[in-house]
């Protein structure tokens, strides 16, 4: 490995440019400087690699072009590609990412928050289980999935249509009779969402439909007692099953082959999410794939642009279905 | 959710706690004041839950109290596992994280490195695939997975032992006759020791074996035409596969279904890294396990310890078996 003692100051800047410092100074804070000194800076600035240093030009014109991100951990595929996708848009624009794993703890949640402020950060990207933040004006604040004011503006998939999706698609797939699994807060947020745009799919399809709705905490169990309750000679009284997560159809889709069903053969499961294994191979399941760079995308956009008023409350991106494995092909 | 319009400022907790400016802020650089000051300001800046501004303390002291993780992506789960638990081990401490995807791209990693220099962080932690990058003495560097010089100290597992491991266990479990299935990069790094590791199990237990090594960008379907070369009359001449990682792993259980050929009954396999299906739920294979959480945090403790010289080249650290359904269960 090679190794060098130092990094260009501005000095060398000037030195390699022959101007001097203030100009220097000038063109990195973007004042007017005559057009040829301008350009022997900007080349010299190439040359020799040089970077602002943002710390100071922080201090000075209130930026740092950093951004914090709370997510609850990376280890969730779901939450491990909106911090991969927002991590790219933030670095496209030259911006650097503080990630903050927040456990989903509130606590926590609230002293980043503080952190990031007063280290004046431009803004922050937040996924947070917790309605009572105390976020300042000054602050650039985007939310996903979860609304936080008429102020921060909410990104999202569109979790209703989502819903509604996995519904018509198990009746286009032919199920007759199906049940809705959830586990999860409670409290109001945009995936809480895929519920309603459920019933309102098994309704305009004429569809039966069942609901288990487990709390956080509550062991998994229940769903196992649920499903047990439905077979009757050995056979489960539905023919489809929709999960609020891939990850909660994984975990049944393993429960129903302990009780003898076949997947997709007795029964069709279509999860929500998109996940595949390992990040870039199968789907985990059939499943609602929410649009994630997307929605990385947009936040970033939304965080960094000048004027707050073109900044709106919630916007929901679309969703599509992919197969994987869990419902019948339809050729 | 309720806004505040202001934090805390150093005027702030000197007016709490009635007391100077300049007391404030020796108390905040840890320079020596009245015991009774002290905790009067400390009380003040709890009350106030006060925090420093360290971009101005960086500035002062040279110290950010931010460190750089340099990683290709937060997608694939052994990276997106480091990655949460290195973002644990520093918040723990006090310390922030910038993230960096670098997407592999050698590029990527050295502007990032200049970058993360130039603002001065405090260090940098960084698996990466370019044995090239200039970083200066000045910054203290931990290698995940790569020795990068003899000044740099290098965290890893133990990735021979691993190696050697799978060969003995897939010997314990019955297999005669075994292979040996690789991706990636041939430069050298601590994850290509599995390979000599494997050899020297095979050897020491004397179990027959091949290799079959694919570099990266070569087509997965060689591995395929590989095994497809061992089948005679529909029944493999291997009875066990060591995969050099989980991924790996999936994608050869798969092939191997497709041909017909039952697993764990008539061919086990056994990966590498101890990857959980969506992070927490079952072993996507039967694996040897590295053990994330201790090389996140023995990386922070590296990276932050005053004493360079306490700085060893190369810690491996210990791995272990867990089955995860593609192996004989052993009881």
């Amino acid at each position: 490995m090679k190794k060098t003692n130092s990094t260009p100051t501005m000095k060398d800047v000037a030195l390699e440019a022959g101007v001097a410092l203030g100009t220097v100074s000038k063109v990195v804070n973007g004042l007017p400087v005559g057009e040829d000194y301008r350009i022997r800076v900007e080349n010299a600035i190439k040359k020799l690699n040089y970077q602002v240093n943002s710390y100071a030009q922080g201090l000075k014109a209130n930026k740092t072009r950093t951004i914090a991100l709370l997510i609850p951990n990376t280890l969730e595929p779901f939450y491990a590609s909106l911090t991969y996708h927002i991590n790219l848009a933030l670095l496209k624009r030259k911006y650097r990412m503080l990630l903050c794993s927040t456990d989903y703890d509130s606590n926590l949640e609230q002293e980043y928050i503080t952190m990031a402020q007063q280290n004046k950060v431009d803004g922050i990207i937040g996924l947070t289980y917790n309605p009572n933040l105390v976020i300042e004006e000054s602050t650039p604040f985007v939310a996903i999935d979860r609304s936080m004011g008429p102020k921060i503006p909410c990104v999202a998939s569109d979790n209703f249509a989502g819903g509604q999706l996995a519904a018509e698609k198990l009746a286009d797939l032919g199920c007759k009779n199906i049940a809705f699994l959830r586990t999860g807060s409670s409290l109001t947020n945009e995936p809480n969402k895929r519920k309603a745009g459920f019933e309102n799919g098994c309704l305009s399809r004429g569809l039966q439909y069942e609901m288990k709705i487990i709390e956080d905490g509550e062991p998994f169990e229940e769903f196992e007692t649920f499903l047990i309750e439905h077979l009757h000679d050995g056979k489960l009284s539905f023919d489809g099953i929709f999960c609020v997560t891939d990850g909660l159809a994984y975990s049944i889709v393993k429960t129903l082959q302990r009780l003898q069903q076949r997947v997709p053969e007795d029964i069709q499961v279509i999860g929500f999410d998109g996940t595949k294994y390992f990040g870039n191979k199968d789907y985990t399941c059939s499943t609602i794939v929410q649009p994630v760079p997307e929605i990385a995308e947009l936040c970033v956009e939304l965080l960094l642009q000048e004027n707050p008023l073109s900044r709106p409350p919630l916007i929901c991106l679309p969703v599509t279905y992919a197969y994987g494995g869990t419902t019948k092909e339809k050729h």
